[in-house]
């Protein structure tokens, strides 16, 4: 028994002292046993919100809830394991292309994945627009899977870092999210308890991110990469800009066909860039590759042979889901009403100045939710991205939704997302940094 | 209804921003009509004990929490009516002594006091020593009484600021107690639905307070006087040195005893000063003085003539209490066993370097809860204040328990909380300094 009560430890943290590492199990196994109360570990909560954790004590803190349920074992495999999270964006399909890329390129990806949450998408729920798609695998099958093919997208079941999910419902309910050295460990905790050797984080920043500025970013990128290194995982994070969309398409169906686009050597330049910058610093940090020219040529390869595309397949197979839709992505749930949203300014050309991500991303969502059930099928496509020159009439968007009155409801708005200048403007810069 | 939710305002807050009148207000209805969860609540409270409050903010929140039940009128008197205020210490028996003296030399004292609080004593337990006493009045019955006599000292009852009761509870609970604003509201929201037109606040600072340092009792200090002043009451505070206890009694009969010595004219030299100064300083704030002579002047007549022990007895005859106590001490509650602690350093002369308050009332209170049932009987009497010059086999203190144990028990560490010097110590100055 220690010497000392949960409350001793929130009034530590409200003082802003540091907790040992034992103090930190006792917190964690505290929470996962009930013993304390939920106000109290609020209270704790929200003192480590205001007055912060040192990199010891968020280690501390990941390793604990990494060990509060099972760890997945990959130790005897020769290949890398390797797992890639990015903190959230609008449009954001890479993990539906990096993860059968890497695969083909030799690396074992068991990547457990999120639900959408506020105006940002989840990768599960992409996947599942897929006709018989299952992201809830056990925890066995699930890495029975990645040791056959090299890769799998599923659900975190309850027996995996149960402590976070416990104190992340309650962060939730109560106002406390918002923690670098919380989020850290809510973040790494699944990563070390799913296994990886490697983790890549895309930190995304910008009005579509849920880090505004790229000195929060920074912040986050460190704290994460700090703790990875402290428990023994080779960690690298890259700050990727997310001012606005990533590739065209955002919703779930629509992001799907356009991952299979990529996966097929096609695409947007943005949404592929990214994935090779992505995949190329896993390859070189992974010895499966010996350069960026090395690796973005295995990339290339693997893109161009359908060796990519053939992992997907193999992945969507294992978990249920109907291959017949890389072939033909018109078997993905098909939206009812499309409208096209044009470039009212008369004459002359003006310039895409900016995109409002969140506000696209909230109107996806909108629409998706809208007639009174989930329709997959629904989003938004961007036919004009920052940079790109148009005329009057110009396509700048379709709008896919259930119904005539759903679509039209939201071109006003959709309209108002866009932000134009009569003088030239340059694509921005995607990605922002790099952090090792 | 307002267009922002409590979890706004913890996130807010989380993030340091200051609240506006509105949205205090908003605060205090929703903890009074439990429309959040006590978990949110707390969010807010260690926001707000990490993050601080403003002077605005701070008023708001005491307005408010008074408000939020029934708020005493004095309005048609003439006399001042005066509330005191400590934020307790160790033999702090000052209340029982001003109350009925204030009342003596033409005011109207309403006071409304607490229970015991981890090593301090309580005011209402002191009194409830005196047979048949009670604290427990109507709040009808309370207003009537200071209207006839000028004293009252009783509990609040739950319509005085329920909402600081709610909040004081989960504070109590969750590790959120230390906060100078909150602290500051909560205090002040008694004082003012009590009706007090002038409130002194006595903020006690050191070993045996809950303010260790005296900026931490400036800082609590300056907060009051500026909250009672926005709220249009005349406010002032004295900081004083509680490194010792205060007069030489820790314990509840003990404490009534030495406080009706000083009522008598009598008394240790120290509580009889603070009483004065403290007397003093509300005479004139009141006008019931015109300058420092004429206070102490006025002070020792009420004490010398009688008058100051006779609004005692108006008072505890008025509380059912048994009077005859006042003209013999011995009616009050006797320890069953005392023993007497004697300086055990042999040859030459030593001074009494430091006493150790907080351990003092620690003792007494052990003492007092001893044998399974609480001993208003039981406590300290001190022989020997800091700067006494003492020689072997001078008396130290006496305890008093229910039983011979408990008296021995407590000898070896009451002796451990004096501290002696082989060279002259000086007398600590009492009164700190006055904040107004």
């Amino acid at each position: 028994m220690p010497e000392y009560t949960f409350l001793d430890l929130v009034n530590a943290k409200r003082l802003g002292h540091a907790h040992t590492g034992d103090e930190i199990d006792f917190i964690v196994k505290s929470v996962m046993n009930g013993s304390v109360d939920d106000c109290v570990v609020t209270a704790w909560l929200m003192a480590a919100c205001c007055n912060g954790m040192t990199v010891e004590e968020t280690t501390a803190l990941t390793a604990g809830m990494a060990h509060s349920g099972t760890v997945l074992d990959f130790k005897n495999e020769t290949r890398p394991v390797v797992d890639k999270h990015s903190t959230g964006g609008v449009g954001d399909k890479t993990t539906l292309v990096l993860v059968p890329l890497l695969a083909a390129c030799g690396a074992m990806v068991p990547k457990l994945s999120g639900r959408a949450l506020e105006h940002t998408g989840g990768t599960l729920d992409k996947l599942e627009a897929i006709p018989d798609f299952t992201s809830e695998l056990s925890m066995d099958r699930f890495v029975a899977q990645v040791r056959e093919i090299g890769a799998a997208i599923a659900s975190p079941t309850a027996d995996l870092a149960p402590a976070d999910a416990k104190l992340y419902s309650l962060r939730n309910r109560t106002g406390t999210v918002d923690s670098v050295h919380i989020g850290t460990g809510s973040v790494m905790c699944k990563k070390i308890a799913g296994g990886a050797s490697f983790i890549l984080l895309d930190v995304k920043c910008g009005n579509g991110a849920f880090m505004q500025t790229k000195k929060r970013a920074r912040e986050i990128a460190t704290m994460m990469i700090a703790v990875g290194r402290a428990l023994e995982r080779k960690t690298k994070a890259v700050i990727t800009n997310m001012d606005q969309p990533l590739g065209n398409a955002v919703g779930n169906a629509l992001e799907v066909a356009e991952a299979i686009e990529v996966l097929s050597g096609g695409g947007p330049a943005d949404l592929k860039e990214l994935c090779l910058v992505l995949g190329a610093l896993t390859l070189i940090s992974t010895n499966l590759a010996r350069g960026e020219h090395d690796a973005r040529q295995k990339l290339g390869e693997a893109l161009k042979s359908g060796a990519a595309l053939t992992k997907f397949r193999q992945m969507v197979v294992a978990q249920g889901g109907d291959p017949r839709v890389i072939d033909n992505p018109s078997l993905l749930p098909q939206a009812a009403y499309r409208s096209i949203i044009r470039l009212p300014n008369p004459r002359g050309q003006w310039w895409v100045k900016t995109i409002d991500a969140k506000e696209i991303g909230l109107i996806a969502k909108q629409l998706a939710a809208q007639s009174g059930s989930e329709h997959a099928s629904a989003g938004v496509v961007l036919h004009a991205k920052v940079g790109k020159r148009l005329r009057e009439g110009d396509k700048l968007a379709t709008i896919y939704g259930a119904c005539a009155e759903d679509c039209e409801s939201k071109a006003a708005r959709l309209l108002q997302a866009f932000h134009f200048s009569e003088w030239t403007v340059r694509k921005p810069r995607l990605v922002l940094d790099v952090v090792e």
